[in-house]
């Protein structure tokens, strides 16, 4: 497991600490990085604050193997991911060429390629590209850190190009187990079938169900697809030795 | 501003960093904390994992008024939520009566109040318990850490408990402004209204329309509502002054 890639996540955003946005980026990077074998470990919503920017760059960058961020880099004054990434990381910036020709493309190099605009071709020294086919201002990738637009189809399009830069791990399988028995029930045996299990982690999801009571899903996940078969079948043994039921919940 | 009471979340379950899960909690939290005039300054996903779960309560429980978490506290072997906020403020923990007897009302006190469930009636000495309408088993309180269950319904049960044992503080006021230039012509001008109108935080968020093309919704919020006032007249005038437009994003 030492080789496993692992990462972080941070949301820079008002919009979503103050309730007027659900982040739903994080989620789609869950999504990718599994596919590519890699942990998402951490996650973090933070303000547009300059200090808040480099204090979860900086205590994440040196943990995980990749750091993310969504949102603060488009053209308007609170829009200060760029410049504090840069800072975080000791990196000078500024508007770059190759930057600037992707904007000047897309908006003509006359009037219409704003100041403001031109803010968005500021990238740090060092810094790789991130392609934006949706609207051509470009992340990039400083070291680890990956830094992307915070609108969610803009994020998303430019995770496809992050996914050609990053090394892979060993893929995490998972199953999803439904029982019919609720947690209060079924708490003692797993703790069993869990410990008879170590390398493979399973958690139990308990929801409300439309029409009222409850339903408990069992997930196993595992990188050793043969350990995961074994453990899966000790949680379907489980569930038909069980007998008993009342309502539960977490 | 240096009344404003201040709050973290915390978001504990591999379930929302595997992406199996959307976490729901952080925005339903930061709704009602913004309508208590409490600004959620900081949201954290983690693994269940003790370290953790200590680490995240630690660090912002320094910082914040007051720390929510979500999720792990339900009667399985990975419900490890109580214990880990326990140790992490040196406060023993025990079956407790009180929350005993609100289980053995739910469950009756025979065999189908299991070893499990019991686990549930796991509270640390001093903790003060927080009502769970939905399904019996109590969060709580332990000094400016709040203990919330994961499953949304019970989460938002368990606010309007809360919203009860919180110091409010002054509303924050917002209005949201769309705007039908984009970002980068509205920039240079929306900057100048900003920083003439330092007491109100001022956010321009594009998106992608459904009929394609961008549209930007321009957000501000003060706790000074005549000042809050203001600025918004400053950005009907600064959007009534301006011309020209072409499609733009983050």
């Amino acid at each position: 497991m030492t080789d496993t890639p692992t990462a972080a996540m941070i949301v820079i955003g008002d919009e979503v600490l103050s309730g007027r946005t659900q982040d739903a980026n994080t989620q789609v990077l869950a999504t990718m990085l599994g596919e590519a074998g890699i942990d998402l470990c951490e996650g973090r919503a933070i303000r547009d604050e300059r200090g808040e920017i480099i204090g979860a760059v900086n205590a994440l960058r040196a943990r995980y193997t990749y750091v993310f961020t969504s949102g603060g880099i488009g053209p308007t004054h609170d829009d200060i991911t760029a410049e504090a990434v840069a800072d975080a990381m000791q990196t000078p910036i500024s508007i770059r060429d190759d930057a600037r020709a992707i904007l000047a493309a897309r908006y003509g190099d006359g009037e219409t390629l704003t100041d403001a605009r031109l803010r968005m071709a500021r990238i740090p020294d060092g810094a790789i590209l991130i392609d934006n086919p949706v609207s051509g201002a470009p992340g990039f990738r400083l070291g680890n850190v990956f830094v992307l637009a915070g609108v969610p189809q803009v994020f998303a399009a430019m995770l496809d190009h992050v996914r050609r830069m990053i090394a892979t791990g060993p893929v995490m399988h998972d199953v999803s187990i439904p029982c019919p028995y609720p947690e209060g029930v079924l708490g003692g045996p797993l703790t069993d079938v869990a410990a008879a299990h170590p390398s493979v982690s399973i958690g139990s999801y308990p929801r409300l169900k439309p029409t009222g009571g409850w339903g408990v899903t069992i997930v196993a996940r595992s990188r050793d697809m043969q350990a995961l078969e074994r453990a899966e079948g000790a949680i379907h043994a489980m569930i038909d030795g069980l007998g008993g039921s009342s309502t539960d919940g977490e």
